[in-house]
C-alpha cells in the first residue's frame, strides 16, 4: 500500500485498535451478509462525501476532493454489485448501521468543530473499513474476490488520508488531538457492539 | 448525439416542450449563477441515483445502472468544480430547487407506481437538463466551456434513456402513458415559474 509510505504521518494520527480476532471467522462464515452490507457501506460513503459538498461548497479543495472520492465509491458500488451478481446473490435492504450512528453522535454541533469532526469520523470509518477489507482480502478463497478486496482496502486507506489531510487543513492546531480522541472513542464503540458478519 | 439514434423510441416517449426562448439570454447574462446551480444539480443527480439503490436493492439491474450513473454524475461534479476554479468563482450554497420539488410532488406514494414515477421524474429532470446544457453549449464563447457543456448534454441524454429503459422494464404496460403525462405536467411546472439564471 503505497499510500502509507507516501503519508506515514497522516495515518499515524488515527491509531485505530486492531479488530477483535473473532470478527474474521464470523464474517467468512456468512459472506453473503458481508457483501450485502458492504454494498450499502460503499453507497453511504459516496453519499457522505456528497453531503460535505452540500455543506461546504465554498471550500473548493474539499468540493473537488469529495467529488473525486464519491466517484471512487460509486465505482466500488458497481464492483461489489458485480461480485454479488457473480455469486448469484441478490442485494438486501439496509437496516442502518449503529456503528456509524454511534460515531456520528460524537460530531460536535458548532462550526468549526463540526467540520473537523465530520472529516475525522469519516476518516475513522474509512480506516476501519480498510482494515476489515484487508482482513477479508487475506482470507478469501476466490482469487477474484481476494483481488477486489485488496484493491478496495488500498482505496479506503487513500480515502482515510484524504479526510485526514482535509481535517489538518481545516484545523491545523487541533486535528491531531481530536483524531486521537476519536480513535479511542471508536475502540469503545467497537467494544460495546456484538460482533457480526458486517463490515463494521 | 448518438444516443438519440440508438434509442429513438425511448426519448420520444418523453416529449418535453422547448424551453422559453428568454431562458438562454438570462442564463448567459449570469454564468456564475448558472455554474453554481449546476454544480449542485450534478451532486443531487448522483444522490438521487444512490437513493434508488437504497430503496430497491433487490433490483440488480437498477443497482448496477444507478451506481454507474452516480459514477458519471460525480465526474460531472469534478468537471463543473474545475470550470468554476478556472473562472475564479467560488461555489455557493444550494437553496433548494422548487422545479425538482414540484416534480417530486407528482410521485405517487404506493408501489409499484412509486418506482415508476421516481424513474420518470428523474428521466424528466435529465431530459430538461440535457436540453438546457445543450443550449448553453451552443452559445458559450469560451471553447473549453462549450466543449464541456456539449459533453454533459450528451451524457444527460444517455441518463434520461437509462431511466426510461428502467421505467419500461418496471412497468411495461403503463410507462409510456405515464411518461407522456409527466412531460405535460413538467410543461405546466415550467410555465408557472419565473425564468432565472439556473439550470431549471
Amino acid at each position: 500500500m503505497d499510500e502509507i509510505t507516501d503519508a506515514p504521518q497522516l495515518g499515524d494520527a488515527l491509531p485505530l485498535v486492531a479488530s477483535d480476532p473473532r470478527w474474521l471467522p464470523i464474517a467468512l462464515a456468512d459472506l453473503d451478509a458481508v457483501h450485502a452490507d458492504h454494498l450499502h457501506c460503499e453507497r453511504k460513503a459516496a453519499q457522505s462525501a456528497l453531503s460535505l459538498i452540500r455543506s461546504y461548497p465554498e471550500r473548493t479543495d474539499l468540493v473537488t476532493a469529495m467529488a473525486r472520492l464519491a466517484h471512487d465509491e460509486t465505482r466500488h458500488v458497481v464492483q461489489v454489485s458485480q461480485l454479488m451478481t457473480r455469486r448469484g446473490q441478490p442485494a438486501s435492504y439496509d437496516f442502518g448501521d449503529d456503528y456509524a450512528a454511534a460515531l456520528r453522535d460524537l460530531i460536535r454541533k458548532q462550526e468549526p468543530e463540526r467540520l473537523l469532526d465530520r472529516l475525522l469520523v469519516f476518516a475513522t470509518i474509512e480506516g476501519r473499513s480498510a482494515e476489515r477489507l484487508g482482513l477479508l482480502a487475506g482470507a478469501l478463497e476466490d482469487p477474484k474476490s481476494r483481488e477486489l478486496y485488496a484493491s478496495l482496502a488500498t482505496a479506503e486507506v487513500r480515502h482515510r488520508d484524504i479526510f485526514l489531510s482535509l481535517a489538518r487543513d481545516a484545523s491545523p492546531a487541533t486535528w491531531r488531538e481530536r483524531a486521537a480522541e476519536l480513535a479511542a472513542r471508536e475502540a469503545e464503540v467497537l467494544a460495546t457492539r456484538a460482533i457480526s458478519a458486517r463490515i463494521h
